[in-house]
């Protein structure tokens, strides 16, 4: 039995979690029964929406019990395949790699992934899921229209980093909002037109006014909390707020938001506030990846990855990115 | 100079308006300049959009200054005409009719109203802006499927009661929130399947859970508030909520609304949170009056009115309004 150290939660986190809530477990090599892929771990990928699955509460996905081996989106090599439909050598990702080096996911739930000029881990990135979250996010839900302001929360992370981009492409006018001054500064390298550093920001509301004259026509919220708050306040009339993540609530996931509510301004601007959920779009998936692979090869996408090395710093990158202390996208090689 | 007592604004209520917020002034009868007609005012129309023209916040409407006329919608007979569209004679309604028994409008918001079977003033209740309201909210905005559950606040109310009962016309299943027993007992007899007593009930999310065994689809918010929050917390996924109205804001309107924020409950059921106006449906309004009117030659819309009587009822009934003490569509008779 080959060593595989693999991580369990531990325990549910009670506020904003932590390395503690996991631990590692020596578990077998998987045999792949039919139907299962056994495949090396190259790539993993942690993600915002997993705070929802280690909460106990009932979230859209289901989630971890205590002691359930931990998952997620990830990249790697058949070893050996029970189903005709891959083979061993093949590169593949899934949604369902186990925080561990050799793990064993459903055949169905596997793509190869395509040979294109992008590194094999873009298909974690901005030719996979955080990158069609922004795509659909902006273009299809946030149904902007040209020269319009977007407005965009977590705008150097995963999903920020290529909305602004594609703001930029598509005439519209960004505006970011991230927690560092580096992160200002490489947005308005990506093209964001003007940005906030929440952090150091001592009026998020007067600030947004500031950066947005024209007030806030789309926001892509990948936040919520005050800077919800601040962009509903500049909201222009028939704005459209995109509700595509929470992390400002990573450390009261389970406890009631209380706070300002924005029913009256909703009314005033007829504003649309609506949810997002990447995988209502899936039918449009493959336009979307050849969009963004085409703004790729144009040298039109520019990209930052965070990359921790080794099965051991799994947790480690993901309490980090859900305290925002990541620049680009989190990923693990390992 | 003939007596026309007038109701102007004495002071923004600082809470629920009350009375005294309003004085009684003798005002000359207009003398209607070019463009004007001056009118003898049959009905006028309290309707709960005017508790933001009494605040000094901004609102989607001007809002009326200390010591202004108050208006609002009305119907009344053309005494002098100073258009050439209107003689003396016509029955017209407008949007800005003084609270005064004589009162001169802008011509160009004056409409001739069309006889039909239905008391003339149907024009402000059921075929005028409460009814075209229940309309465009449920059918337009809130775009409901066949079968679907339509929960609707203030159900006995000037908007309520036609949206219940279009919602039945279309093969909807309505369920009813109001505030008292009778309201209730009437809507089931409009045809709402089932329905909440808010004022009695001990928790208002188990009963809505109970009322909408399937959850709730469309939302027709007239209220805000705590209902509001019942509706969220039992929204089933792709849930539409269509912000009409925030009467349960009405005592503490220039405040900040703090409460429960449903941002991650938007998220995970992908909910679309619209506010509505009526005025943008205006190029469909004849097309939705002629639907309205002949439900109603059918037979198939039943509707009440709360009838105060003479102009110094006038500040009366729109306060009794805003407190939930009407049954149906409040008027005022002159």
């Amino acid at each position: 039995m080959a060593k595989n150290p693999s991580w369990v939660l531990r325990s549910y986190p009670s506020g904003m979690p932590t390395v503690g809530n996991w631990m590692r477990e020596d578990r077998p090599i998987p045999e792949p029964a039919e139907g299962e892929l056994l495949l090396k771990t190259l790539w993993l990928s942690v993600d915002p929406y997993m705070r929802g699955r280690i909460s106990p509460a009932k979230n859209y996905a289901a989630g971890f019990g205590l002691g359930d081996l931990m998952s997620g989106g990830g990249i790697g090599e058949v070893i050996s395949s029970g189903s005709p439909d891959f083979k061993p050598g093949d590169i593949v990702m899934s949604d369902y790699f186990g925080w561990q080096p050799f793990t064993s996911i459903p055949a169905s739930s596997a793509k190869v992934v395509t040979a294109t000029d992008a590194p094999v881990q873009a298909s974690l990135s901005y030719l996979g899921m955080p990158g069609l979250t922004a795509y659909f996010s902006l273009l299809k839900t946030g149904k902007p229209k040209q020269g319009e302001t977007v407005l965009i929360s977590a705008a150097s992370g995963a999903v920020g980093q290529i909305a602004g981009q594609i703001a930029r492409i598509k005439g519209l006018d960004p505006v970011a909002i991230v927690g560092t001054d580096a992160k200002l500064e490489w947005c308005k390298k990506l093209g964001y037109r003007q940005g906030i550093n929440h952090r150091t920001s001592t009026d998020l509301v007067a600030d947004v006014a500031a950066a947005c004259p024209n007030r806030v026509d789309v926001f892509i919220d990948n936040t919520a909390g005050p800077i919800h708050d601040a962009a509903m306040l500049n909201l222009n009339t028939f704005g459209r707020v995109v509700i595509v993540g929470t992390i400002a609530l990573a450390d009261r996931f389970d406890q009631p938001d209380i706070g300002l509510r924005h029913l009256r301004k909703t009314l005033i601007t007829r504003a649309r506030i609506e949810g997002f959920l990447l995988d209502d779009h899936e039918h449009e998936f493959e336009t979307a990846k050849a969009d963004l692979l085409s703004w790729y090869k144009q040298g039109l996408l520019e990209t930052k990855e965070d990359v921790a090395e080794g099965i051991e710093a799994v947790p480690y990158a993901f309490v980090r990115m859900l305290n925002g202390e990541n620049f680009g996208k989190q990923l693990i090689k390992l």
